[in-house]
């Protein structure tokens, strides 16, 4: 079959141009959303009387044979059909005859075609995503609730600053997370627009319905402008960027993961089952997919970077530019849903060394504020004199090869004598921890309430039904 | 005066560290924030009654000074101060005495107060980029209401395609811009928590109410935990992404003011108000403006690019990386700000060469599809067939040197008998034009709802009071 | 076959685990490297008497025959075997046994493996780039070389500045694309060095001789450091960066193929062969091919920042995340191939619209600063002085509705009664071209300069046989 | 006084354009090199007799002046000036008067100039980069060189792997660091070409003697095509990427400097000098330096892809656009010198805690894979086999509660009979570490190999007088 176009050329292609042309090696993957499309657009046709109830429904039942046999494998893509449109609608025709299977083509261009099926895609995708971020929500809830008393060291420039809970920590990431689900719901609501029926750029004579197969495909309504609604990618960009940003959090959390399993740590344990060992050194144990999500971060960045450089500066309406729009997509999605199913189950199976973090508190004076505190409180002395007594107190402890938590009064009233007994309270290190109730804070009780605005989170977003 | 935390060390800062650290040069910007959140902070600490009304009237008062000799440009900044927040804390105590003034200081660190003050800008300057983009939206939809019959060609791969009216053309950006400005006001509405009171990273344990002061400050809630708070930076990410978007937009609307405004396009002259000329060539006029800002595309990608890359793989909470979260922020408001109002200003000023416009519009046989569609329509000859009919009559119209527009009926019937007189009609490209009346169309009907639809736009933006 | 390194685990690895890990897929390109360094290896192993001549010959065999199954695609590869090294030492093992197979590994690491494998396939890339890219200089030369009297409007800021020849604009090409060429081999010069013999990290108790190996494998000299050895990545950023560059004298080209066969412009005619055209409108011929090349420019900005993103902050030595180092690498390195091939085999056969681009000449007033000239060097008029004349006279024309190069005398005297006939020939378009015969200007003797300059380098690179 | 340019114009710029237009906020970074490349174009137009040697020597002593009163702080920007040749220039006028002063211009453009001015000021900054460089180099062996013996973890993964020297480690980043000097020589030898005299983009019709500025200014010889020597920006982005390649060194050398300072490893203790309090945590000494320079990481790639994003699809030749080009390269360049300064003074002055290190060496069987090499060497057997013995002593070793290094040899033979007491000398760390002599190894004759290549390079270096 000769190309439709080239009616007007009076040279064939050349083999380089139809390579380099082609996407069908990657738009394939759009096959459901291109054949719903088509479904959709050839039902309204004969619902605007554009074609007849029955030539609608010989183009339904032969899509759905198309789509059957993409299903069953039993479909050959060729590089000689440029794109998945070119590829379905030849197939099309040679299952119903190219007189019907060619209406198909009426009041619709390719670039509508490819602007829906993409969109479409990109839209169900958010809820994918989703539903893998709540899922990670939920587990990091799950090990926080039997984890309100673990104590470990709070850290700021990674130096030890204030004790903390293990619950605490992990629920940081939560509501982090909890961010990220929104943004892919946000981007979803937004960008629910149907572009189909913008036709080539221009809109069409044709008279159709655009709100019959904008409701039909579930969108809310038809986008507004058919010259925009073609070269808009800016769902695509949000998809993107809302990954990226997702991988700014798994990248912290892959870091403080990989950190935390190593022997200066040693603070978890990853499961065997997600681990590697070295052919050459026997006794390692790598914590291979912790360091595979972080450094993955790195093509997400790309993608998003890829696609805006794209997309720069590129005159309306429709550009072969935007061709190179799918790609990085695929792969950031791909990217952010198999990283999102194994960073959920290594979790899962972690095994967190409380008694190594309870030691590892016992390094660097974290109750060290605490004392200033009480100094302030109990004690009326102005702060900056407390944080200096504080400091001298820290030296005491330091030349007697102690923890501030595990001197004693007389340590401490050596520095200064209006220290008293309840001062090794402040100091101790899980009253400490307790004593942080603001709201927000380590103590259980605000960590507590943290648990549930989680779980409330967790259980309106499946009334979402996404 | 010595750094309050230096009581723990033996040696003094190296000068090297003092410039290196100081991040002065830029937060200052945050002065009105930072003193805003003191007083809602001093204000809370009274009503909890963890410092007493007089106290809390002292701190006040002496904010309320310190605003005033910045604004008044008599407050001097120093590098030894090392930030905004300290430059207020010391001129604070000089006023009102540091016994006071240290107080300030209760149940808050550092890091709280960098994220609340560098929140609080970022949200209002999201309600600023959105009315300016308002602005722009009204500005194009104004030029849009006096060209509805102002022909153009509309181009695919920058090739002819299918005639447009300029509004409709133009009315492609303003809903780009509506999505801009929905993205403004989307991350205002999810990132309006307020992070104060969260302290260093684990809460506090003086009995503050961060309701209070989260609802002084106009947020909609506290965050909901602190070590999350003070290392968030999300609200700057998105920021700096919805403005890459943003400039996507701009520099594909930039992009044609610049080919419209070349001598092969001639569609438009900028005002001499917004060109320049060349100090050699005494003929140029030069489209500076719209260069520039398609220029200033790179620096907002690479500031987004920037914080994604600092904020990857930090392990919580706060790490002194962060402090490089501002200047990128800075750069891409002021950036968009600018531009903006000039490209809203230079377009208001534009002069539109209708005449060229239309005359453009004779080169390359615009209305090929419309007769295409004819033979469809009227002569029901399939769309294959009606396609290669239309190439051989574009060819008898170039060997005629003519548009199609432009030839006789004789010409059409030399190539196919059946083409009667009404050809004529499709092939008229207003009549092309007007014939695209599905909704989002080119035709006029169509681009009024479109205007209608930009006009509610702006109203429904307008009560947000933003 | 268990994994080796399992020994000390006491569970399986998740099917998850394996999926994500294994790099089979993408780094199976590498398996002619990968066996190259291996014979290498096991030769120097025999020459240094660690395995005996009998095991290394048997060794290289057996590498050969897999070598040989793989090139007649008798080889299966699975993810199982988690990537290319695996691969390729199971299959040896199957055929010369496991016992000498085994001694394969000795003195060597995955990590040194790997480093030598893609280090090796970079540095031959560098070369093919560098080849092709040397043979568009090529045909930029062949077409200058015809086209030096072609007339075409210079441009800045896309306003017509000075007339220049069609040769000179594409030679300007050239240079950009010897600095390309010089790069890649300047890039391949400093990084031509062997990290074989690192093995795991700080070298190994083996006698080995790294000379052998380096040199038998082509590089200059082994490696210094073996820490750096396994974590340096430098050569692959090196090289997505040297393709960004590319890219941006790639897109600048495609970007003035599409302006110059837009209607407007009318400049070139790209040959069907490398042309599209539309399903939809008849007459559409688009120069998909520029588009994409123009477009691909994102994703090797993307590459680029994706690794670069990748390597921060990793600390030594080898950690999984550089497993992330090659996609992206051999995506651009198909990318430029491609492109670079296309690109040339389209300019070879595009058409140069001389009567368009002489006739563009004649808008825009091109030779007005020849005008000004003319009046300072004949009638010794102060600059600023001629400059006004000038513009006087660019507005006369433009009254006339003339170009300036087309007034007659009567009209520049009625500005200045100074200007006598000789200013004629100031403004005659070729002579305007041809007075700037300044070393690298447009001049027909200034531009063979350019074209000897660039048959020099050609003669030059082929003499590097690379 | 009006804009030369501003002949052609029938209304005054706005003040928006003149502000959004003018680049003398940042451009006066390059006055020196402006007035360098003037003089230097004023003495040669004399010497090509295009002026008077008495013009020639007013230009130049009028130069001078300007020089002197910028470097004395007496010379007032101002944003109407546009940018800084304006600004010199007008200035020029005013000393010398304008009949003269205007004769500057004669041969030149503004596009030449800037090239000019921009390309001398970034390939100096290559030369002080290299040399900042190369005091790191020279600072780390100075550290190796007193650290052979110093034992330490080295790492895979973050995991221990094998003992390795401080020396070695360190020498790790001493490559890297010479690579990075190579690049920037590199680049400034590519790219020492002179593009004065290019003029606006066609050259010029004077008589100019291109090779007398270049060897004056101290280029190799003048660029070969006017056209892309206007709209060239290679030099930039190379300096952006060399920049960027540089910071991903510093950022894991600065990436394990926090590690090291960390309670949990403990190997460093950074100098008071260049280490930070916290004003709430008494105890707190933080990392601020390394931190910071690994957060400035994202600026130096984010202005990298800035200047990418700006160059690409820019039409020949030069565009407005590229005033972009300067802000990303000053940024980048003063990011790098002060953050190169101050590393290495922080590198002098800090405290390698080498009883902290050894300790840590006492943690995960660092010598497993001695072990192992000791049974395949010495006992011969598979190594297949020898790890998995190496395995269970490594369990044996754990259920004792000590690591391999420290078991006796009653526990090794309760794995295998065979091994005998040599096998305790193959498990001392200090002997594993010598045992790695291979070239490039961690032995302490490989690592003085190292130091010694490091010393020759420094010496060659400074014979390049850079």
């Amino acid at each position: 079959m000769k190309k439709l176009w080239q009616g007007r050329f009076s040279e064939e292609s050349s083999q380089l141009l139809e390579e380099f042309n082609a996407s069908i090696g990657f738009d394939r993957n759009l096959y459901k959303e291109d054949i719903e499309g088509s479904i959709a657009h050839a039902t309204m046709l004969s619902e605007c009387a554009i074609i007849t109830k029955d030539e609608s429904k010989t183009l339904v039942d032969g899509l759905k044979q198309v789509l059957s046999e993409i299903e069953d494998n039993k479909f050959e893509f060729k590089t000689e059909d440029e794109d998945i449109h070119m590829a379905v609608e030849k197939r099309l025709s040679e299952i119903i005859g190219s007189e019907i299977g060619g209406k198909l083509h009426t009041a619709r261009s390719r670039n509508d075609q490819v602007a829906l099926d993409f969109r479409l895609f990109v839209l169900k995708q958010n809820k994918e995503l989703a539903k893998l971020v709540l899922n990670l929500i939920s587990t990091l809830k799950t090990i926080s609730s039997s984890n309100l008393d673990t104590l470990m060291p709070g850290y700021t420039h990674l130096q030890h600053a204030q004790p903390v809970s293990l619950a605490y920590h992990l629920m940081a990431y939560s509501f982090m997370f909890m961010r990220d689900f929104e943004r892919f719901i946000s981007s979803f609501e937004r960008n629910n627009l149907c572009p189909l029926g913008s036709a080539a750029l221009a809109g069409t004579p044709h008279a159709i319905n655009r709100e019959v197969t904008s409701s039909t495909l579930g969108f809310y309504a038809p986008t507004f402008n058919a010259m925009d609604s073609v070269s808009d990618r800016d769902f695509a960009l949000e998809m993107l960027f809302n990954i990226s940003v997702l991988f700014t959090h798994t990248s912290r959390l892959c870091e403080e993961l990989i950190l935390w399993s190593s022997q200066e740590f040693g603070f978890i344990s990853i499961s065997d089952k997600f681990s590697t060992g070295s052919s050459i050194m026997p006794q390692k144990k790598n914590p291979d997919v912790a360091e595979l999500i972080r450094g993955k971060t790195g093509r997400v960045y790309g993608n998003l970077i890829a696609l805006l450089t794209t997309m720069k500066s590129l005159p309306l309406a429709y550009n072969k530019d935007m061709q190179e729009d799918k790609e990085g997509v695929f792969d950031s999605l791909e990217t952010a849903k198999t990283s999102l199913v194994i960073l959920n189950e290594m979790l899962k199976t972690t095994k967190f060394n409380t008694d190594a973090m309870l030691k590892a508190c016992k390094k660097g004076h974290l109750s060290a504020t605490d004392l200033a505190d009480y100094l302030v409180k109990q004690k009326n002395i102005p702060f900056r004199e407390a944080h200096h007594i504080t400091g001298r107190c820290v030296a005491v402890a330091e030349s007697a090869g102690l923890d501030l938590s595990d001197v004693g009064l007389l340590h401490l009233q050596s520095v200064d004598e209006r220290i008293d007994e309840t001062a090794l309270d402040a100091l101790n290190l899980a009253n400490s921890k307790e004593a942080r109730k603001s709201y927000g804070g380590t103590a259980n009780e605000s960590v507590l309430k943290q648990i549930e605005v989680a779980q409330k989170f967790i259980e309106n977003a499946l009334k979402l039904k996404i």
